[in-house]
C-alpha cells in the first residue's frame, strides 16, 4: 500500500492562477472571418469603427408632421397653430410635411409634432402644442458617429451589438477562433454512461458536466474518454488531448494519496508539468495546475461538485483568456444569508446558495452537504457566495455576493 | 394622402398578452427523444424519475481511512487511538481500511478520517481526532434517492441536471421541439445589408436584432425578407412564414398612420386577425397582437430599440411557452438610481439602465435617449427597470429591480 500524506502547502487561488500564466507563453488568440449571421456569442477581434453617421440622415423617430419649431412656439391647445400642408422636399415659413417614423425630415425641418397633438384639416393641420428643435428627431450621427469606434474588439457579440455592425453595412467581420477544451476522467471505479455498473463502481459524469460548461462559455470540446489508474494510460490520453485541444481538463486522481497519478502521468509529458498542486479553496483543494507544449492542464477533482468549483476559479478563465475576453462575470445578485455559513480560515470557501425573494428582499439560502460529491445540490443551488480566506464564519443576515448560475424568480 | 390618426385606446400589456393567449388553443408543445449530449440548453418533456439511489453504496468522500466512528471517539492529538490496518471488505473492531475518495466503505464502516488527521505507522495508524458517525462519507441515496423525482419535467437542462440524468443511467431523454419564429421586416426605405443604401434609405437590422434574441432563446429563425409597404405582398409573406413556423414576428409599418399596413395585411389572411393593437407601453406603444390559423403574429415596432421592448414583453413569453417553459425571469439586481428618471403616467416605462458597482454599492445609470431608434443605447445598457402604470416618475437614490442583459463587472 502507497503511503497517503498531506498536501504540504495550499497556494491561494489568485496566486496559483498568476502562477499558471506566468508559464505560459500566451499568444493572441487566432482570428477568423465570418458572417455576422453565425456571430452570435463569438468575440470580436477589431474594433468596429463606423466609416458612416447612423442614422446616415436626420430622420423622424414618430409618425407625425416635420416642422420648423420656432413656428409651434406660440401653439396651444387653446390657441392652435395652423401650418399649411406640403409635400415639397424643403418647408417653409409656416409649412409641415408629414411624415412616417424613419422617415427624412424635409429641408429645413428640425423637429416632429406627433399625430396625437395635432388636428389634421383641409390642406393644413392645427398644432395643439409647441416642439423644441430637435424634438421627436433622430439626428444624423446620433447613434454612432462616423470615426467613432462602434463595437470594441474583445467584445462577446450579443443581438444589439450585431445590430450596430450590420447598420454600419458590415456583414463579415474578424473573431478569435473558438478554443477547443479536451476532457478526460480518471478512475478505475468508472464506467461510461451506457454501461451498467456493477458493484463498486459508478457512472462517469464529470466530463459530460465540464463539456457542458465548456459549451456554455462557448468552446469546443474533445471527449478524452475514462483513462484508468494507470500512469501511462493517463500521459498517452492527455497527450491526445494536447495535440487536438487548446486545453486540457482532467478530472480524478488528483489527491495525494496513492491514487494521485494525474500529476505523474503530466510530469511525464514534459516541461514544465505540474505547477502548482493544492489550493487554498474549500472545495477543490486538490486541484492541480500544469503547462507541458506550451499548454495549460487543468488537473481537478473527481468530487463533481468539487470539479466544477475547480473549473470556475481556473478553467474558466483560461477558456475566456483563449476566446479573447480578459473577463467575463456572472451576474451577482446582492442578498441576505438566511443562517450563519461555518467556512474554513485560510481557504476561499465556495458556498452554494438558493437565492430568493421574499417581502421584496433578497434572501440567499445555504445549501448544506457534507460532502462535495453530492451533484443535486448544484441543481438545488442557484448560485454561490464566495468567503474569503480570513473569514471563519459568515453571520445569518449579513449581505453577500451571489454569483448566479442561473436566475430566480422575482 | 392619407389620415393619421392616434390610438383610441392603450391596452395594459398584461391584458393584451392574455387577450392572445386566450385567442390560441394552445396544446403541449410536441416532444422528440435526443441524446443527453445534445441536450444543452433544452427542455425536458418529462419527468426523470431516479429508478436507483446515487450514490448506490455508501462511500468515502475524502481520501483517508475508513473506521468504526466509535472507535475513535476518544481519540486525541496527545492520546491518538491506534487502528490495525486491513485490506479485508469488512472491518472488525480497531479496525481501519485505507479508502480513496469515491471508494465504497467496507462494511461496519461508518466514518472516514481524513489522512491529515492521522499518522500512518507500520501494518497501523494512529488517530489523532475523532469523527461522527456519517463523517466523511456520501451515504447511500444522499444525492438522489430511488423513486425521487431528480429532475422535472420543463425544466431548462443546464449541465448539472445533465450531470444526474447521466448519473441515474439514462443518455437518451424526450424533449420538447425547438419553436421556429419567422421574421420579416416592413418598409419601403429599406434595403437588405449588403446593399448601399442610396439617400433616404436605411439598412434593415431588426430582423437581425430579433433573430438573435430568438436564437438566445433557443428557438429557430425562419427569415421572411423584407416586404414593401403593400398589403399584399405583407401578407403574402406573412402567410409563408405561418406555413413554415410557431410564431410570425413583424416589425416595421405598426403605427396608426398612412404606413399601418402589417396589421390590415395580418386581417387579411385569417380571423380572429388582429386582437390588440396598441399597448400601454413605452416604448413599444405600437406594439400589435394577431392569431391567425391558431398561431400568433407579434407586430413590431420598426424602432429597433421598441422592436426589443416588444419583443420582450410579447414574443419572449410566447417562445418560451412553446418551448415548454411557463416563464424565465433574466437575472435581476436590485440598484439605486443615480437619477431621476421622467416616466408616463398610465404606460408600463421601459427604461434602460447601466449597472455598475461603486463603494460597494450597486447603481444603476439610466441611459438616456429621447428616440427609441437609437441601437447603440442597448450596448451602452446592461439592463432595463419597469416602472409602473401608477408613477409619473422614479427617484434619484430610488432603489430598482433591473432586469440584466449581461452581466456587470463586480
Amino acid at each position: 500500500m502507497a503511503q497517503l500524506k498531506g498536501f504540504k502547502k495550499l497556494v491561494p487561488t489568485e496566486t496559483a492562477l498568476k502562477m499558471l500564466l506566468d508559464n505560459l507563453w500566451f499568444k493572441q488568440p487566432e482570428t477568423e472571418t465570418i458572417s455576422i449571421y453565425e456571430a452570435l456569442n463569438r468575440v470580436l477581434a477589431v474594433d468596429i469603427t463606423a466609416d458612416e453617421d447612423i442614422p446616415r440622415f436626420d430622420r423622424s423617430a414618430v409618425d407625425g408632421y416635420a416642422v420648423r419649431a420656432k413656428d409651434t412656439f406660440e401653439a396651444t391647445q387653446f390657441r392652435p397653430k395652423i401650418l399649411k400642408l406640403t409635400l415639397d422636399d424643403e418647408l417653409g415659413e409656416d409649412e409641415a410635411k408629414e411624415v412616417w417614423t424613419g422617415n427624412p425630415l424635409p429641408k429645413g425641418a428640425d423637429a416632429v409634432v406627433m399625430l396625437e397633438n395635432v388636428k389634421r384639416l383641409n390642406g393644413q393641420i392645427e398644432v395643439w402644442a409647441p416642439v423644441t428643435p430637435g424634438e421627436n428627431v433622430s439626428k444624423r450621427g446620433e447613434d454612432v458617429t462616423r470615426g467613432q469606434v462602434a463595437v470594441k474588439a474583445h467584445t462577446r457579440l450579443k443581438p444589439y451589438h450585431l445590430g450596430i455592425i450590420a447598420a454600419l453595412g458590415v456583414s463579415k467581420i474578424s473573431v478569435f477562433r473558438t478554443p477547443k477544451v479536451a476532457v478526460l476522467a480518471t478512475g478505475n471505479e468508472l464506467v461510461e454512461l451506457g454501461q451498467k455498473p456493477s458493484s463498486g463502481q459508478v457512472i462517469e459524469v464529470n466530463r459530460l458536466i465540464l463539456s457542458m460548461m465548456c459549451r456554455e462559455l462557448g468552446a469546443e470540446t474533445v471527449d478524452l474518454g475514462i483513462a484508468r489508474d494507470d500512469v501511462k494510460e493517463i500521459s498517452r490520453k492527455i497527450k491526445v488531448g494536447l495535440d487536438a485541444a487548446d486545453i486540457v481538463l482532467t478530472t480524478g486522481g488528483t489527491s495525494v494519496g496513492a491514487s494521485d497519478l494525474v500529476p505523474s502521468a503530466v510530469n511525464s509529458i514534459g516541461e514544465p508539468g505540474v505547477i502548482v498542486h493544492g489550493v487554498a479553496m474549500r472545495p477543490a483543494m486538490p486541484t492541480a495546475l500544469a503547462v507541458v507544449h506550451n499548454k495549460p492542464i487543468v488537473i481537478l477533482s473527481g468530487n463533481p461538485v468539487a470539479a466544477v468549483f475547480g473549473f470556475e476559479v481556473f478553467a474558466r478563465p483560461l477558456i475566456l483568456k483563449m476566446m479573447g475576453l480578459e473577463h467575463e462575470p456572472r451576474p451577482i445578485v446582492a442578498a441576505k444569508l438566511t443562517r450563519r455559513v461555518s467556512t474554513a480560515l485560510g481557504r476561499k470557501t465556495f458556498v452554494r446558495v438558493r437565492v430568493f425573494q421574499q417581502n421584496g428582499e433578497f434572501l440567499a439560502e445555504p445549501i448544506s452537504s457534507r460532502g462535495s460529491g453530492i451533484i443535486s445540490t448544484m441543481v438545488r443551488a442557484n448560485g454561490y457566495i464566495v468567503a474569503p480566506e480570513n473569514r471563519e464564519g459568515l453571520l445569518e443576515g449579513e449581505t453577500v455576493h451571489v454569483h448566479l448560475f442561473s436566475p430566480f424568480e422575482v
